[in-house]
């Protein structure tokens, strides 16, 4: 493919994703092929001589398209949102074809020094504490998801609570990590990867919002320490992914500063609405944080993968992963006047995502993003007050953001019946929760074109079937 | 931006890239801006309110470019390529627009059907042994990276060695792991962050071709054993990043084999070759693997990300990594009838990287694939026939693929100077490493642009610079 047959090919590719824009409502939301069916059309052996573009694009349509579950529908109501848009796609188009490293600085210089830049336009955007500015001794830095920001985290947490002996002489040993019960599945994955060991996890107790209990948190450190094991590190949640419940994080910050954890704040979802200046009270108590990660592919417009990961102390970062082997070197790095993105990091290579971040923040300005979660907050608030409304539904938890957690007052059975119904209809996909020991059904909002008309329609049909 | 506006400004990216693809060989192949110049070119607070998409291209032309190092330019000869191709562009494109996150089977079936798929595909035309096609207990998963592969096979083997141990009560202790000295930077980083520690990494002593010595390997492991402790894995490279050494892997295989260890091969760059039938014993031995990677967005015409991770025994990897909280929980993977790849490695989220691979693979056919891989091989060997017949340059290295690895015979300095000379001239970009001691330049050819003018100028470039 020469670049004038890529220029014809991918005016194509970009009509094929402005026609699925403009159809992905007509289509069913969640995938009804079974194990199997998509495999099954597929040739057993690959084609010895190539294809023609046609060919490709026509069984993108045929084989692939059924098999997918549209996270960009309007009806897409599950997990959380996964926001695509058109300059963020446009943006990691441009990055796939500059296909850079921007593993050093000088792989690249452009890709590192745009990273930063974003991310300290996050900084401001979202009011964050200047410590994570590049500016002070913090920064950020792109990873693919919150799972590996967290887990990064939790290794500059274990160097520093072992002095650096845990990258030495192993892990494992006497160091306890906490986060509530409703603390997300990735920190259970980052001790075991990390070598603290799932039993050194503690789910500390919540109060019944769903937010950590500050004050068990604390008993469970001073038991620990009792025991003679080593407290290193907390993770605390704003908007956690059952009920985005808010842990109250000033008092997990006194609390972590008090016994000298590591404070990790997971923000996945919900850290996006602080563009908004009447819901920056979300953040309180952040300043007291050592680290900190939301995610941009979520709810700000951006396709994955941007998750936005901010340290107080890059030291801590370099420290626990930086390795310098020969064929790494280069003049840049060793003036000390550039940051090497890899030292902040699992993987070596890197792709340029910082440029998509950019795009989106320049099409959009903030105020364009604002008004886009300021919708989605609206509508959730919406349908919470015809929830409370209706005398057979209940509201399972406090909603601040587009997440509306509600169930029938029928029991588990009826619920399940109401998330099979909607899920088989094709005009909408949900997913559920057990809050309180109960089936609960979660519906979040925020994919750019659902409208309240579509969320309306979800209500209908949701009563419709009980 | 609506879907019309899509259309427009992705017509404007697409005509960008075509243009770029066309010009890229006619500038400064390695950046030559200074520290922070790119971030002075950019406003310090982000647009309040959107701006146009025409400014966005403007400033990418203008305040971007100058900072990007051209690794698809003709002149691009460092480290190893990282080929970007039309049809791999494209796939990414399209996996950007759909927006579909491929954690579980449920979340979009045609993501995880295709990966599984294509990574079969993988298996035949490299002709990989049967434990790593999906039809066995094994089977492929693409990773972002092969560092996070690499720690993955580690993290599969500390568990297989103690018995689920590690996860549940911590790493560290007495497991062992040995890579040769020219072992990549991945597997003591992997050491760090799963817990071994790095006094628990040895670095087997390598043989005159920079191979590990497997005699060295097996005595290794006798001395620890004799010192109470647990050999868990081994890590063995095809084509490693200094200068593709080979370790003799039916030798480590069965040296693995006596002493119960994992061995996990890392053939991030040189995999590629093994699509040709000529280059197949490379793989002689690898049917004695529990694990294998190899990364298309080297050498294989697909674009970062995309490393191809393979496991005999899918079980390790799923015991090891599978967390199920009930707001992940569905049918498909209760009737296990599905592969949920969130399980095969760190990050929860993934994006749908098989299209772009199946892309390749339609487009280019396995043979197109073998020409462009045929290809780099053969103007390698040209070079270093070259660099044979000139009486001031020596040949540093066995050179079986398409990375040359030379020095002048005047010593450090005056290599220092060669690559300093050629980096600076905008024309082509080298890197270095050191082997037995001595500074050694590296030109690794593989850009699919690249042609033997471009190797000839080089050449002659290099010799005028002594």
């Amino acid at each position: 493919m020469n670049p004038e047959e890529f220029r014809q090919a991918g005016h194509a590719a970009i009509d094929w994703i402005a026609d699925y824009m403009k159809t992905v409502g007509e289509m069913p939301v969640l995938s009804r092929v079974e194990p199997g069916e998509i495999r099954h059309k597929l040739p057993s052996s690959p084609p010895v001589t190539g294809e023609s573009w046609e060919s490709v694009l026509g069984d993108l349509e045929e084989v692939i398209l059924p098999g997918i579950t549209h996270w960009q529908s309007p009806g897409f109501f599950a997990y959380f949102p996964a926001n695509a848009s058109g300059p963020a796609v446009l943006g990691d188009l441009i990055s796939s074809g500059l296909g850079v490293q921007g593993m050093l600085w000088a792989t690249s210089p452009a890709a590192t020094e745009l990273e930063t830049h974003v991310l300290d336009w996050l900084v401001e955007m979202c009011g964050l504490p200047g410590r994570f500015s590049s500016a002070s001794a913090g920064g950020g830095v792109i990873h693919d998801s919150a799972s590996s920001a967290t887990l990064v985290a939790l290794l500059a947490a274990r160097e520093r609570a072992t002095h650096g002996q845990a990258n030495r002489h192993g892990a494992g040993g006497d160091l306890t990590v906490y986060t509530s019960v409703h603390g997300h599945s990735s920190i259970d994955k980052a001790v075991r990867i990390a070598g603290y060991g799932a039993e050194r996890l503690r789910h500390v107790p919540a109060r019944p919002d769903q937010s950590m209990d500050p004050d068990a948190l604390e008993e469970a450190i001073i038991a620990d320490k009792a025991e003679g094991l080593t407290p290193a590190a907390v993770v605390a949640t704003i908007g956690t992914t059952s009920s985005t419940a808010i842990d109250p994080i000033p008092e997990v910050a006194e609390v972590a500063s008090n016994h000298g954890l590591w404070l990790h704040v997971d923000a996945a979802y919900a850290g996006t609405a602080a563009v908004l200046p009447e819901m920056r009270w979300i953040l309180d108590g952040l300043d007291g944080a050592d680290s900190y990660v939301f995610n941009p592919h979520k709810w700000m417009l951006t396709n994955f993968d941007c998750s936005a990961f901010f340290v107080a102390d890059r030291a801590h970062l370099i420290e626990t992963l930086s390795i310098q082997p020969e064929y790494l070197r280069n003049r840049a790095t060793e003036s000390g006047a550039v940051i090497d993105y890899r030292d902040w990091q699992i993987p070596l290579g890197r792709r340029f995502r910082a440029l998509k971040l950019w795009f989106v923040i320049r099409s959009f300005g903030v105020e364009g993003i604002r008004a886009h979660v300021r919708r989605g907050i609206d509508m959730a608030q919406e349908l919470a007050g015809w929830v409370e409304a209706h005398p057979d539904f209940e509201i399972a938890a406090p909603h601040p953001f587009s997440l509306v957690c509600f169930r029938h007052r029928g029991g588990d059975a009826v619920n399940k019946r109401i998330l099979e119904t909607i899920n088989a209809s094709g005009e909408a996909y949900i997913t559920h929760t057990v809050l309180d020991g109960a089936y609960t059904l979660r519906v979040a909002i925020g994919t750019p074109t659902t409208t309240i008309e579509h969320v309306r329609h979800l209500w209908e049909k949701i009563q419709a079937a009980t």
